[in-house]
Order: C-alpha cells, then structure tokens, then sequence
C-alpha cells in the first residue's frame, strides 16, 4: 500500500492548548513512518484546504514541536467555516478531493468543535460518495466544554483554571481595602450558551464565606432583586462581595443582559458587556463602589498558566487520532471517558463523528445550587480533576514565555487558485 | 535598652507582592531578637494603629511566612487614609502615640506609595515634637512605579510582567481567526497617572510586526484620525491588529477618554472603561469586528505569574526596613539602585523619607518612540530586567495556588475605642 499523508488543520476559536493536539499529531505521525507519508497542515482550518494553502510539518524539528505543544491558540490558523451537504456543495467536495489526489491526502484530521466533528463527518460521507476514500478523524477541541459522548472537552480545563485562579486572586486583593474603596467586583467570563465556564469559578471556593460569593449562570434566568438582595446581605455581613457573571446570562424574558444595555458615543450597543453591566446595577441600586473585569481572549490563550491535565488530554487526543487513521478507521473521533473521580482517572476511546456532531452537552440542573448563585459538590466532584497540575510553558531571558514562531514550507500549489472566503 | 514592638502596616492598592514585604519584615525581626519585641500589624493600615486594631504575628509558623510571601494582595487590609500637618490633626498623632505607648510600639514601618511615605514622616517628625520618639521606615510598594528616587516599585515588575504576557498571549488568539472573526483587539491597562503599565506591553514585541500594534500612553494625547489610520494600515498589511490603551488616555482637550464615554440604562456613566470606547470607535469609523479586555484588579493581584525580580526585591526593601530600625535610623526608606542593566544588578539604599514623599516619577519622554504609539529600546533596557524570572506559589492539590490563610491573634485593646472611618 502507497503511503498516504496525513492533512491535519484547526477549527473555530482557540484554546491555551489546541497546538498540544497539533504537536502530538505531527510527533505520534513521525513514529509511524511506515504507515503515513507527510504530515501537511492546511491553513486556517477546511478553508486553506479548499484553496490548497498547505504547510509541510513534516521538517519540524523536535525541540520546535515541543515549543508548539506550550503555545497557545491556533498556531495554524482557524475559521469558522462549514461545509454544506454534498447535494448542495458538491463543488465544494469535488474541489477538496482534488486538492487531496493532488498532495496525496488519505487521512484528514481536524480538530474542533461540534461544527468540526460535523465537517469531519460530511467529509467522510462525501468521500465514499464522490470515490475518493478519505480517513476523517476528528480531534475535540473547545473551551465551552459543550461537546457531547466525551466526559470533557481539551481546552476548557485551562480556562476553568485561569477563571478560578483569577477570581481567587482579585478577590483577595478587593477584601484586602474593602473598608475604604470597591465593595462589589464583577468578573465577567465566556461561556455564552452553557454556564461551565462560570461553573469553574466556583472551584475557588470552599467555605460559605469563600469567594465568588455570587456566579450568575446562563441556566438561571436573572433576578435582579434576588441579586441585589444577595449582594447587599454578603456585603453587610464580609464588607465585600465577589461576582461571575457569564457573558451568556439572560434575563426573565430570556434576552441576553449584554444585549439590553448601553449605547456608547455613536449609538453603537457593542460597548460593554454584562459584566460592566451588572457592576453598574449595583452601585445605581446599592451604591457600593464596584469595579469590573472582562478577560475576553485572555481567559482561554492563557497559556501561562495551563491545566496539566487539560494539556494531557489534550496530547492524547491529538496522538490518538493518528493511531486511529494508522488502524483504518474513520468517522471517528477520540474522546475522554472519565473511569473515576477519586483518584481521577481517564482514557481515550473512539466515538462516532456523527454522534458527536449533532449533540450538544448542557450542564446538568444539579451542578447549579438550589440558590442559583453556585455550585454543587457534584460539580465539584466533575470540575477539579480537568484543572489539576501545572504544566508550565519554558521562559525566556526576556522573562515571557518562549511560544513557537514556526516557519514552516509552504507546499507548493498544483492546482488553479479557487477563492472562497469565510462565512 | 528596652526591646521595642515593631508595627508593621500596608497601605494604598495592594500588589502581587507586597506580602513578600510583610513576610520578610516578620522573618528579619525574628533573626533580630536580641534587638526587638513582637511584630504587630496593624489591620487596614494606619486606620488601624488609630483603632488599636491589631495583630500579632510573632507567632507566625515559617511555613505560614513562606506562604505568606507568595500571597497577593493586602494580606493584613490595606487603606487610603492620609493623616493632615501635625497642626490640623494634632488628636490624631495623639490617639497614634497613645496606642504605640500602649503596646511598646517603637518602630513603625509602613508599607505603601507616595501618601504612605508622607505619612511615615509626618508620624516621624509628630513623634519629635510630641515627645514620643518612633522609628519611622517607609517600605516603598506601588503597581504605578511613580515613586521618585528608587530606580523601581516593587509591585510594577509583577503588573509588567502579567500586562506583557496577557498581550502576547491574546494576539496569538487574535491573529489565529483574524481572517474571518476579530480584526482588532484590545487591551485596557492600569496607570492613570503615568504609562509605566501601558509600556510594559511593549515588551510583548520586537519586531515591527509584533503585537502590540499599537500602545496608547496617557502622556500622548489621543489623536482619533491618525490613531485610525495606524490600525487600519496595520490590518491592511496584517490581517489584524492588537493595541494596549492605558486607563489614563487623554483626549487634546486633556479630558480622560473614559470620562467622556456612554451612559448605562440608569443614566450612570461608570460603566465603559476606555479599553471598550476605543474598541467601539474602531468599528464604528473602520468596521472591523472589535474584541476588548480589561483586567482591572487581576493584573495587579496576578502573583501565579510574578517577576521574581519584582518578587525578590520586594523581600528585600522589606528586610531592610528592619535593618535600618535596628540600626536606630528614623524617616527613611529603602529604595532599589540600579548598579548596570546588563547584567541586571541592584541593591538596596537607604534615602530620606521626605525625598520619596514629595515627589512623583514620570515615565521619561525618550521611554515613549517617536511616532507615540510604542517603547524605544531605552525602555526596553529599563523594563526587561524587572520581568524577569519566574517564582510560582505552591499549588494545592484542588489545582489552585496554596495562598496564605492567615489566623493571627488579635491584640488585647487596652485604650478607649476610637472610631475613625477612612476617607
């Protein structure tokens, strides 16, 4: 049999550990020599496929994938682009295909979310349709942790770390002058259809008195005097208060908060957030000075501070996709089945791209206290494994992190240029 | 010579590091013994020597020092209160010597910015002329590295380091999706006063490429047009671009841009800080899709990520209060005094008290290039070296750094109450 090469390319937003997959793809494909040619890259996701802008990993040396392992976000670029079904995008599969044949592309790997696994699985379909047989693996990958069959997502236990970790840290600092200036700080976090991300602030607390003392979750639909009173009661009894609200969270008539809000200069509504938003609540109703934070993209590149287990887990899915095209299969996708809480335990195993693809995972109603306002010891339980260990990114003498600068070949075209841009 | 308590106290916004003051005050005084009584500390600073509010923390374990060192924030609460001339608020030094008597209260080291050095001299020259002699030491400490004669604050090197990092690690997210998703970025930094923080995202970059694009300082008065100009013909040449605007950005009319911003739907103009103004302005004049962060208090308590530099010398101004009160010295601070840049070396000098408290450091002109929109490499050479190194708390076994949970005993009160509230 031909050796056939591996296309590998990322999808949808960026997680601190995304390129772990990546690394363990171009590293477990090298120790497979025998089965796979080249390990090639397309550039932002399906879309450098389908114009045929292609990178060569195969000459990465090992001390550059070991820096790509430790760097954040995409480093091959990403889209959020989707594939139509074959009866309608025909010409979008037949020109993928060509670009395939051309560079002698057997396995396709991308790594994403649900839209990905979706892709993935088209593509897979397309193939035999078309006769042009393609292994399709996925590799999950999203801080939204809202993937279906796999117990976690690779990439939400760092963020979940950062979040608890920074919520943590501004807490001390606004009890430490609670007396004489903030009372209430708001973080504000991702997360905009399910409240995992907000869920793992509550990890840094343990007692009653613990901060957050307050997280406002998109599965509780907001109640502004409830709130108000809360604040004001954990205000007269801490001198302080400490609030995550998710970016997702929506008011009783089911409206996202962020949307309801304010208009800036040029009448444009996209200035604040909800976090903003509800710190403002609280000194228009309570008149306690607040202060606010919105990490945005600093939540989920924070590489810096990655979760072990997350960039584990990460490797392994990645080093588990090869294996998989390596064994045949295809339409799959490698998962994380968790087989015990206490010590935690977990394994990769292959699921079906299609079961994948077409679910989403919501957070369970007993996560979320009866109050609304934090989490369960189930919860708990879930969470803290997914943000254990620390797996620091090596430093340079500039003292920042030495993230990779790849300069990798461009594989050169063989095909007409076809222009298709993102959706 | 009766053994005299020292009081030790924290004052203004905490840092990431100024417990590696306290903990080195309370580990110097013990090797000390022969010298000195107990260490107090007072809670929420001077309010608290006012109050007879105070702790004891001679009995503190060494492992509760070590922890105490890698906690952020103001462990013992912190406060902004200025004491007036010794003419206006003469019942106050009164008050103050009455509770320093009462205990054996002989040397008062107080750890803050520019007030709290002014109040330690006013408390050393008060002591003189009220006949209750007090050894007055400042610990100099500030996030803002604003104070003069010291070549550096402890507290801006930990600030430098997370506000370089946090810009390095969102741009990489950025420049994974700009092609279909954000094209500009940016990030809101602290430093109303001066641009020490915004300058220390220069540090992110090297190349003329490198993010950031663009730093906004508040010594450079905003220009809309060229600004827009700048990223646009950043984004026409790169795909995306990422800025750093400090808190402190001033239009031509010297108004802060966050003051002249929009209203939220109560009418309260608090909301939107000058991160997502400049942000929605880039929308609206460029129509490129705008994300935002601003880390308000994480930045400054973000102690999973300080400079050891920042760290060490931190512990070292601490250590060299109590030399200096062994040494029978009054109304001085230790500063840090650059030797050479390359290699980095400092040591630790007395000077005045008064010199520190009347002044204020400015970010020097030659620090900012000349187009205003980044750092020339004068900067640089100055900033590096106080990022470098890295000194990560202890982490538990829940994934979360260790930090200190102080109980420390409170001092039996022996005076009428005072009440006192903070200004």
């Amino acid at each position: 049999m031909e050796k056939g090469n591996i296309l590998y390319a990322q999808s949808g937003g960026p997680t601190a550990v995304i390129n772990a997959s990546a690394a363990a793809v171009i590293a477990t494909a090298r120790r497979q020599r025998a089965r796979f040619g080249k390990v090639l890259v397309a550039r932002n996701g399906i879309l450098g496929a389908l114009r045929e802008d292609l990178l060569d990993a195969s000459g990465l040396a090992p001390a550059q994938v070991e820096a790509l392992r430790r760097t954040p976000a995409a480093a091959f670029g990403s889209c959020r682009f989707k594939l139509g079904k074959i009866e309608e995008a025909r010409g979008h599969y037949e020109r993928l295909f060509a670009v395939f044949r051309a560079h002698g592309i057997r396995s396709f790997l991308y790594n994403g979310g649900n839209d990905s696994a979706d892709t993935s699985n088209k593509v897979s379909q397309a193939g035999q349709a078309l006769g042009y047989p393609v292994q399709c693996i996925g590799i999950p990958k999203t801080i939204d942790n809202d993937l279906a069959v796999t117990d976690n997502c690779p990439g939400f236990g760092s963020v979940a770390k950062y979040t608890a970790l920074s919520i943590l840290e501004a807490s001390l600092d606004v009890r430490s002058m609670c007396e004489s200036s903030t009372k209430v700080f708001v973080l504000e976090v991702m997360g905009r259809h399910a409240g995992w991300i907000a869920a793992s602030a509550g990890l840094a607390g343990r007692g009653p008195d613990d901060p957050p003392h307050v997280i406002l979750f998109p599965e509780v639909p907001f109640d502004e005097a409830k709130f108000l009173a809360r604040v004001k009661e954990t205000v007269g009894r801490l001198g302080w208060c400490s609030v995550v609200v998710s970016e997702g969270l929506r008011g009783p008539d089911g409206r996202l908060l962020a949307e309801t809000g304010a208009k800036d200069a040029f009448g444009h509504a996209q200035l604040g957030g909800v976090g903003p938003r509800v710190a403002g609540l609280v000194t228009a109703k309570l008149g306690y000075k607040h202060h606010w934070a919105v990490s945005d993209y600093l939540q989920r590149s924070a590489r810096h501070v990655a979760s072990k287990t997350d960039a584990e887990q990460a490797w392994a899915v990645g080093k588990a996709a090869v294996e998989y095209a390596a064994r045949g299969m295809t339409a799959v996708i490698p998962v994380i089945r968790r087989v015990s809480d206490a010590p935690y335990r977990w394994r990769v195993e292959p699921a079906e791209l299609s079961k994948v693809a077409n679910d989403e995972k919501k957070m369970p109603r007993d996560y979320i206290r009866e109050d609304g306002y934090g989490i369960t010891e189930e919860c708990r339980r879930y969470l803290e494994p997914l943000i254990r260990g620390e797996d620091y990114p090596p430093y340079g003498k500039d003292g920042l992190p030495a993230y990779a600068r790849l300069r990798l070949r461009a594989v050169p075209r063989k095909l007409p240029s076809c222009s298709i841009a993102d959706r």
